[in-house]
């Protein structure tokens, strides 16, 4: 409830900005559309991020460790989401707005019973999304990661729950390497492979 | 915003009610708590819904081609979302609320080229969303589809969007079959695949 009782204090505050009562206050507003779910500690380690199975799902990037030698530097499901406010800036403008949160969880493959991963199903054989196990997040503030094209990367440890509770910045060669080498055109995002994202046919 | 509209004016509804200005209408509270997203038309057909990709999403299964002989049933990956008040409830009773709507959208594998239906990107060999292309959507309606444990089983179309715009309910052998001899005790829903559902950790 937290964004909607934001709202809702916004617009009494306009309202009664309206009727005379209070000041306007339009640095207030801004500040508030720039608000980001990013919290930071003195040390510049993240905090966890909360509440991501509830915001917008954007793709599915699956490789598993059956496909690459045993060795795949993700070998789960890749479920990738976005507050729905930084999709739509996303979709209007071609880049997120500053403390835009992407975050990546990761499932394992379930139960797999043949060498390249997959299982037999009813539905046929193939892939489904076994349990949790981990998080990596992407953080976008060109000041504060100004090094890696405004996005700083993280991982709250790949393994099932309990993430970790915090995460420092990972090194430009673990991450933002390869974000940057790629897909630096698309904000530094993977949209190739986010339908929502890259065709554009909205919700 | 339709929702959060209608939470306005039921909270505006409730707060006049409490100033003695409206009489308190407990009924219309309960109406609106099993609204469903599903609408029919006077010959039962089901009209494509919407706004569905801003829902919850649970989970993403994937038969491909590649892996069942180029005869799957569902060839790419079903992404399958379900609206927040109905997720919470399946969480607190173990049921759906009567006009759940789940909807499982089909999206193609992108480009394959090898013949497991994979290719390779800079994270690894494997699958990657491609063009969305078909949804099946499934509703709970205890009296309209007693026949087959209360669900309603709907396919828009497996083809590129634009979806059919409305749809027949599909004859058992087809979809509800499949679901009453694997899923009957989970009301009628494949949550071992769904973490969220499966696995009660929360958002």
């Amino acid at each position: 409830m937290q964004k909607y009782l934001g709202v809702s204090v916004l617009v009494v505050g306009v309202s009664l900005a309206a009727m005379g009562l209070f000041p306007s206050n339009t640095g207030r507003v801004a500040a508030q559309t720039q608000q980001s779910t990013a919290v930071f500690d003195s040390n510049g380690k993240m905090k966890l991020p909360t509440g991501y199975r509830a915001w917008i799902f954007v793709g599915a990037p699956l490789t598993p460790n059956g496909l690459n030698n045993g060795k795949a530097n993700f070998p789960e499901y890749h479920h990738v989401y976005i507050e729905k406010k930084n999709v739509d800036a996303y979709l209007a403008t071609g880049s997120f707005p500053e403390g835009t949160v992407i975050v990546k969880e990761l499932t394992r493959v379930l139960n797999p019973t043949f060498p390249d991963g997959s299982r037999k199903e009813p539905s046929g054989r193939g892939y489904f999304n076994g349990e949790y196990n981990g998080i990596d997040v992407t953080v976008k503030d060109s000041k504060r990661f100004a090094a890696t094209n405004g996005w700083g990367f993280f991982t709250f440890g790949h393994h099932p729950l309990p993430y970790d509770e915090s995460a420092t910045e990972q090194p430009v060669t673990v991450c933002a390497g390869c974000h940057i080498a790629n897909v630096a055109a698309t904000d530094m995002t993977w949209v190739q492979f986010y339908p929502l994202l890259r065709d554009k046919k909205g919700y």
